[in-house]
Order: structure tokens, then sequence, then C-alpha cells
């Protein structure tokens, strides 16, 4: 076999910090905004506490037709935009076998049964705080080093949020508002987006809020050839870390694009690739949504003029999981 | 190695009949009673066409406090009852690397990745159409012989139910009704013990509901040492076929339960092991659901005396599955 | 979600023929020249079966100098040219989950336990007798319907090979007796390459010899950048179906090359895809090698030449499976 | 979903040790006796050094009749005693599926493609130098944190044994020698159980020799019923730690055993259950082979009083690997 050269290590020093028995890392201190110790220093949820019963019993009232979307993006055909490798769909029975004598129940029971091999993040998805951390920490102050491969998120596992995220959402078209199809690789949505969809559309943020970001960049990367070089860019417009703030003074529980980073790419600012899921997951334990489709959601909202709905999404919930694929409902 | 025998096979001949290019077995007929045509010969989602815009609608205004459940086991520690291998939970990438110099993101950025190996059955689920059919056909007249290992389902997916099932839930404790703690393994729940628990908890059950059934068989086997004799066992209370007449008179759109097959085990009418699955999801078209944990929203309901609420459960959307895991939300 | 159209289905009228409690298709009858009855009417190994003890003791003469050569890609780095999604490696258990308190020998024993997840024809690998058939049968007769997904290969698994490929090998250098660094992408190999590339290294191919074929395509597509065209083509050279005779007349027992599909792509002579795979796999049970890493062991013996040598490649016994990754061993 | 208890954590401290460009521990020292440097301070391989071409051409001499024999246990049915989740088989395309018109190749070229998911020390298999190390060290010294779930074995992964395990291969029966079926659980072999096996065969120990010792372990343990209680237990008879020296003055390539542990379980000495794996591994670099199933040439061998043979076992070069499957042939 071909030698495989070793990859460069740069040595090692052990980190200075201790970590408590909290798991917390000792000293430690976030960004600025932040919800650290808001909702208690045990707290392993962040933005999900906004998801009150009342807010959930509330936004239920917004349900007037019934008519609903499922968010999500078919797992099987290749994910537009899609960071990590594709699932693999196995049928380890097929109804087919047992017309060739091969099932399990014979000719008379054909039984189908199928697995998956999927990166949690792989399709329509949420982050769970284990997924980016910030220098040594992860949201709240715990320690990075409860991830590991046997342990797996020792805390803030995404099992936490099996209660789902619940409430009400609503749809800025930030690029039905800009006068196009699709934002352009690298447009980073700041406030005045946000604030300008809003006015346009008529509609208010609130706290507990699920902000649906259309930036009809999904759609568009659906609609390229295999071999269009733009097909293979990770570039995409998103969220700015600009709108950091706005997504903290408005309390918004829950951010979701159709895109594949939530964030703009590369950072309008000149930060490092993966600042502002820093501000946004370590931060502020906020709970952030990808590969949103928004396509169709988007085109009826601006068919009937009515933004907001009732949003019920829950994620899988893997014991120390750090993302989840998502089918999310919105129901008008 | 070892000589492994070859599996004794019986020779093969030929079935007698056709198939048709909309993938229909030509003269196939179903049992009764049956939802065959009902919604149109194309039809692929069975009794999820009971769920219509205007029963969610109503279903919505069910909600009064705006507390949640999530019905769903968590997918890591070992599934009570379950009859497939457990899922697997693996780090592509874990936080923890970054402390170790290890990560992809440097020191400065740690970054968590995993992925799951699952069968889509194996913790709390609905099955596809594709997941049993009778002799030769599933749901609708569709041929077995459509789902094969490279094909997936040519018709009848798990994806075609990507919209979720949506509306009005009721929870049916059989298990209160009764008196006890959990039913019997192989207690077959008929339209005695549904009716009965309707008329006791003051409910009544409706076209395009979402029957919830608890039998306590989830709870106690949860409690169950590993080595007890009863873990191993696959027998369990469920769903007799004697219901299968009830559940389609009163137009159910999906029948769940806290255990794993849903159906009674074994059969309380001597027919073979799979005889309700196929009445139920080959003949009815009927949304079934497994291993849902009821233990926490029975005991809610008992106590308030609110048996219904609003319900929101969307698979995974696999092209061409046969069944999804499930994180069901029940909202009051 | 985004509709996704069905497939197309052309119906399905069942097959006239029947197959016999061995397995066999009845009056099934194979191409020319083949292998069929030769080793008996239940033979499942094709030409394994001329893996002779004597041979295998005449082989082991051959080592002189003890040099070794692993013939094997590695996995992990993208497989140059592999038509299949690229395994997944992942860690369960990482020792350095030991530094951070996370595993589960605690900080003395760090402990690694890691899994693949891979096509078992994704790398360097032999062909099972069940991955191509023509119309409905296997080698030797067998049903093509005996492989299913729930079934696994009823007849002819990889497993029946657990005795591995083990005696006499010969490197045939076509590119260097052809004067080039590589072959041309879709140039055949036929007899007249063959024999001249035997007469130029001054060797002769005898009864039950394991041939390996250097084209320098490998080397050749390892060399180009990932954006390169040529990088995703599937065209190679390769064996043409104008060798199938020479291959049996040689009574060749293993044919493998440094390309995905030992054949040439596309074949030579006009005809469909997998034609020469039925030709080999079907008619004559011959062994077929693929992915095989010649580079070096090619350049050792126009050095020293010396084209012969002792052969040792022993597939994953997986039971029922249709193919292996091989790490082949050539001692000179 | 039920609440999920967080799992204690008892606080971490940063070790004291630096580590250094080389990927070595500063001031790490190893047990006695090791091999630490013998090979050179960046020595991956360990006792893999020890064979060389010279031991390779000597031992092929040792075929004679050509008589050959797989040691690997089938990959499918329970592995006997395995310590790890069950392989999993996925056919990702069946030759049977083109009789039911779904194949990829149509009617005409049924078409089979299967898939594993497995733990690479799930059956017969080797470890490698990254599987386990004793406090923060591994073999030769390198740092425990080099192997992480995104960075694979930065250093020692099981590709660089890619070459493979090849030369004379000592059969010792200690069990045949004790005159039992197989050794009791917890039986620990020591010097004087391997001087008395090679002493009644006649047979001598020599550098670079490849040993492998029977205990009738495997062959018991696979007849095993189910739900036999010792079906489960992972008590085994194995090499003892009083053993340890007696492999490194006889420079003995690579011990192996039909056990799961290769060593002693539990420990014969009281020490700790990885210690011998500490002993083995990380001090000497002694390749450690796993569940070799030895029942059909140990009786060979006791027939034909030929202990000695020709070996080659090739693992997967899975790069950053920590250990491999493992299908290795004995020649006589």
């Amino acid at each position: 076999m071909r030698d495989i050269p070793d990859v460069p290590f740069g040595g090692w020093d052990p980190p200075e910090y201790r970590v408590d028995t909290d798991g917390k890392v000792v000293g430690a201190t976030p960004g600025t905004p932040n919800n650290w110790g808001r909702w208690g220093a045990d707290d392993q949820i962040g933005t999900a506490n906004l998801l009150s019963a009342e807010r959930i019993a509330a936004a239920a009232a917004l349900v007037k037709t019934g008519k609903r979307f499922s968010l999500a993006l078919p797992i099987g055909p290749p994910t537009p935009g899609g960071y990590r490798s594709e699932p693999l769909h196995f049928y380890g029975m097929a109804a087919g076998d047992a017309v060739l004598g091969g099932g399990p129940g014979g000719a008379a029971f054909p039984t189908s049964d199928d697995y998956v091999v999927m990166a949690l993040q792989a399709s329509t998805q949420i982050d769970g705080f284990g997924h980016v951390g910030g220098d040594a920490t992860l949201y709240n102050g715990y320690w990075a080093g409860l991830v590991t491969a046997s342990s797996r998120a020792r805390r803030l596992g995404i099992h936490k949020l099996a209660a789902g995220v619940v409430g009400r959402a609503v749809l800025l078209d930030v690029a039905r508002h800009l006068g196009v199809e699709h934002l352009d690789l690298g447009f980073g949505i700041g406030p005045d987006e946000l604030d300008g969809a809003a006015a346009a559309q008529g509609v208010a943020i609130g706290a507990g809020d699920i902000v649906l970001v259309h930036t009809g960049h999904l759609e568009w990367k659906r609609g390229l050839r295999a071999n269009d070089p733009d097909a293979r860019t990770r570039h995409e417009p998103g969220i700015s870390i600009r709108a950091i703030p706005w997504l903290h003074d408005h309390d918004v529980a829950m951010i979701a694009t159709d895109t594949a980073a939530c964030q703009v790419v590369p950072p309008d600012d000149g930060t490092p690739f993966l600042t502002w899921h820093v501000a946004a997951l370590r931060d502020l334990g906020l709970l952030v949504g990808e590969l949103f489709d928004l396509h169709e959601l988007a085109a009826d909202c601006a068919a009937d003029g009515v933004h907001e709905g009732f949003f019920v999404a829950a994620p899988m919930p893997v014991v120390g999981g750090s993302g989840s694929p998502l089918n999310p409902i919105f129901i008008k």
C-alpha cells in the first residue's frame, strides 16, 4: 500500500483552566450579548425556555384554516448545499423479497424494514448546543470537553429539546422584500433587512417567536445542474453577525433559514467562519435551524398576506446528540 | 472457517398474477373492511386523508393551557420491548477534540457532528404502508414487489406522509379503565374496552381522530431488570383484530399504543402473527404508531380529566422508506 | 415538503421459468465459454477450485527474498475512480476521551473502538458471484432471485471464498509493454496485449494462476486534481470481452486490475455495460479483483525482472455477501 | 419524553504533562519489559518489525502440502463471546430486484451491491496500537490524545500494518496439552503452559514467530444455547500477564487466541482489567489477535503432528483505525 504521510502535529500544552463538577469551565466568560445564567446556572435548553405554555396557547389561536406546510427537505435525493455525506438508506428486509420466497414472513406476509445511516445535520435540521462552541466553552459555560466519542454530549444533548420547538412562527421574506428571486452569495442579513421585511409584511416579532427567513437560496441551488460550479460552492446568503443583537433584543426563540449554515458564508464582517455560530449557540443559547425549505410557504404567505402561523418541530431525541433532522410543520 | 450450511430452499414457481403500469396487482382484492379506492385509485396515504384542514383547525382550538408532552422514547438507551437492533450513535467530530488539538476548527472552535445508524422503526415510530402487506399486495392494491433493496418503496413511501399526522388526539386509558397498572401479556383490546374507556372518560371518538391507547405495558417493561425473563418476551397486550371494524367505523386516522407492535401479541384470535397488520395497513391504509410513551400523558389526563389535545407528529421524509422514528407532540 | 414524483413503472409479468429446489433456474443455459457444472452441479466457488493444494505448495516455492507488497488502497482517502459512496469511519470510543475524563476505562486506560460503514466493493475488492448475473441466472445456473435484502445471497455468498485466493500470481504489465504510463480510457486489453506482455516479460500463464494486469490507470487517476473533469469519468481501460476465451483457455483463477471495473469501460465491442461481467462471473465463475494498487509492484517487477510471486488475499467472510474489501499480499 | 438524568461529572483538572511535536508525552516512561525506542523513536508498528523479509522467505519454505486454513469467524452469525454490537449487513441492491423489475441493470443484468456496518473488532481481528494505552500514553510514548473522533488515530493507525502479518506461525495447543476440551473461565496461561505445550509438540518458538494459542474456548462457547447463562459471561481463559516476559524474551511477533480478549478475563493476578493490554500493546508494541477460530487447525495439527505453517493475515488498511477484522490464512 502506498505510504500515507502522518499529518503534522504541533505539540500540545495542557490548558490552564479547570472544570468544576457542574461541567463548567472555571472563570469562563461569554461574549456580548449572552444568556448565560439567565435561566439558571444549570440551564441546558437556552431560548427554548422562551417557549412557554402561555405563548404556545396563544400561538395555537393563529390556526385559522388548518392549512399546513412541511418545511423539510426529502431525505434521499442529494441535499442542495448540504455540507455532509448524503444519508444512506437500506432495506434490511423488503416486501418484494416475499415475491421471491425470501422474506421473513414468507409469501403470505411481505414485510419491509429499513435503516438509515445519516449525519444528524445532513438535511433539514436543528443544531444542538454541543454543535459549536468558542474556545473551551459551550452554551452557559459548559466545557467543550464534555462532548467526546465515547461519552457523547454529557451535557447539552439534543434530547434536552425533546419537547420540541412549538410556538408562533413568522416568515420574514427578505428575498421578496428586496425584490429578488434569491439573495446573492455572501449577502449578510442584518437588522435593516429583518425590520424592513417585517414592516413590509406588517408583522411584528415578539418574544418567543420562531423566525423563518426566506432567502430563496435553497430553491435556486435546487435548480442548478450537478456540474454547475455554483452547485459546489459553500458561499451563501444568511444571517449576519450584525443581527445577533437584534435576535437577542427581540428574544427570538429560534432562527432558521433556507440555507445550509443559517449564517452568511463567508461572514460579512471578516470574522472567522464560525464566529456567528459561537454568538448564537454558545452565547445566546439560541435555537438555530438550517436547510428549511421555505419556498412553498413563502409563496403562500405572499399570496394571502399571512406570514405567521403555529409551528411544531420536534427533534429526534438522541441522547447526548448535537443535532437532529427535523420535519417542521407550519400551520395557518 | 467453519462451513456454513446453505439454508434450505423450497424452489420457486412464478406467481400467476400480472402487475399493471400503475403498480397494482391485477385482480387483487382486499379484506373487509377496507379503504381501497376510497380516496382514489392512486391514493398512497390512506387515513391521512382524514386529516383535513378543517379538522386541523378545529383541533387547534383544543389547545387551552399550552402544556405539551413529547410521546417519544429517548434514542440511545435500550428500547423497552424493541424488535430491532439498537441504534448506533457516532460522533464524526466531537467538541472535546478541540481541547486535544484534534478538531477541524482548531482549539478556538470546538465542533461536534454526529451520525446515527438506526432501524427506522427501532424507537417510537410510525409504520409506512410498505411495511407489511398480505399475499402480493400492499395498501390500495399496490404490488409488494414494488419494494426492493435498490428501488426502495416505488410507491407508498413514508415520504408521502411528510405533511405529518396533525389533528385531534384522544388518549384512551384502557389500563386505568380496567383498574390495572398494565394489561396482561396477550390481552387483546377490542371494541368493548375502547368504548368502555371512552365512556368512562366522557369522550367520543370522531372521524379523523388520532387514538392513543394506554396499556401501561411500556412503563412496566421499562421497570424490568435486564435479566428478567419478561424483558425478552415479545408477548404484549395490544389492539385486537376485533377492533378493526371499530377503527374503520369511527374513521380513526391513527391508532397508536405504548407497545412495540400496536396489535396484541400473540393474536387473541389464533390468526397468524401479522394478520392484524394486514387488516390495518393493507386493507384500511390506517396510520399505526408504536412505542409511544404515554405514561406521563396518561397520568396528566387522569389528573385533570382532559383526554384530548392537539397532536403533531411528522415523520422523517425518507424517500421510499417504510417507517420512521417519530417524536409526537401532544398539546393541551 | 416538495412533492417527489413517483418513478414510472412499466408493469410486470411473471417470468416463465421455474426454479428447482437446488436454486437453479430450470432450463437455463450459460454463454460460451463457461464452467457451469465443471466442478459439480452444486459448486459455488468457480475458479477458486483451481487453487489446489498442489498449486499452492508449488507457488510458495516462488518466495525467494521475502519482499512483500500490499496491493490495497488505503480506506479513508477518496478512492480514485471508485463507483460507490466513500466509507465512513467512526470512533465509538477514542483514546483521547480518557484525557478528557470521558472514556470507559477512565483516565488510566485510554481505549479506542472504531466502526466502519462501507460498501463491500468501495475499495480494493473481490467480486462475489452474487454481484452480477445475466437474465435470471448467476454462476452455475443459480437463480438471481436467491439474493434479496432479507435473505442475503442464499447461494454463492462471498463467505464460500473464506479460504482465500492463494497461489501463484503473475503481473502482466501491459502499460510498460505498450510503452505508456497508462492506457487510454476505453482501451480494451485483449489476447494480443496479454500474450505480448507475457512474452516480453518472459513469463507463461498457467492453470490456476492469479493474473494481475497493470494498466497505470489508478496511478494516473490518483494524480488528478479533484476538479479535473477526468476525475469523474467512469471511462477506463480494462480487460476486453475478447480476452474471455483467453482467460478460460489458460484456466486463470483470478483476474485483477488497477481499475474500478476490471473490464474496459465502455466496452470495446459495443455490448451493454455489464456483458463482460456476465461472461466472467456468471459463465466462467471467474474470480475478479478490482482497484488493486499495482504501481509499486509493477515498478519493482520492472526493476528486478521477476513478475511472479506468491499471492494471498482473503475476503471478509460476510455470510451471504456479494463482494469484499481485500488487502492482497504479493510475496517475492 | 421521560427525563434522562445527566451522568455525574467529577470535574476536570488539566494534566501536568506536555506533548512534543512528535506526538510524544514528554517524560513518559513505559513499563517493563518494553520495546519503546527499539525500532526508532518514530516507530509505529512494534513487533511487526520482526517480520523481516528473511524470516518470511524462511517461513514460506514451511509450506509442504499446500493445505490451508482460514482462521476467521463468519461475519453475520452471532459472534461467540463477542464484546461489540453485531455487524449489520445490507444490500443496497440485490440481484433479486431484477426479477421484480427493480434493479439498476434492468431484468437483463441482475446486480447486487452490499454494505456492512461493523465494529472493526467485532469478529476475528487484530488490535491496532491506538486501541488501548496506559495513563496518557500509547505504544512508543505516543500520546493517547492523538486519537479523537475527528482526527482518528493521528499516529499508530492500523493502516501502518497494511503490509500484513506474514511469517512462521506456530499453534500451541494448550487445551490438548492439558488434556481438556477447553480451559476453564479465568484460567491464565503462563510460561509453564506455553513451554509445556511447545515441548509436548516438539516445536520451538523463535524470534518473529506468530503464536496461536488454542484454548478450546471459542468452540465451547459456540456450542452453548443462547439462553445458557455462560453464553453471556465475559469470563474466559487467556494469556496471563505472567506470560508477558516470555513473549518478550522469545521476540514473538504476534500472539493470538480463540478468545475475545486474548488475555485471561478476569486477570489472574488481581490487576485491573486492561493491564495486560497495556503491557502487550503499549509497552511491547506486540501484535494481538482475537477470536481466531483455531478448532479445525488444532485438530489437524494433532492429527499430523505438524504445528507450524506459513501465515498471512492482512488488515483492512483503514487510515487512522485502531483495529481491523482479519481473515488469517495458515498454510501447511
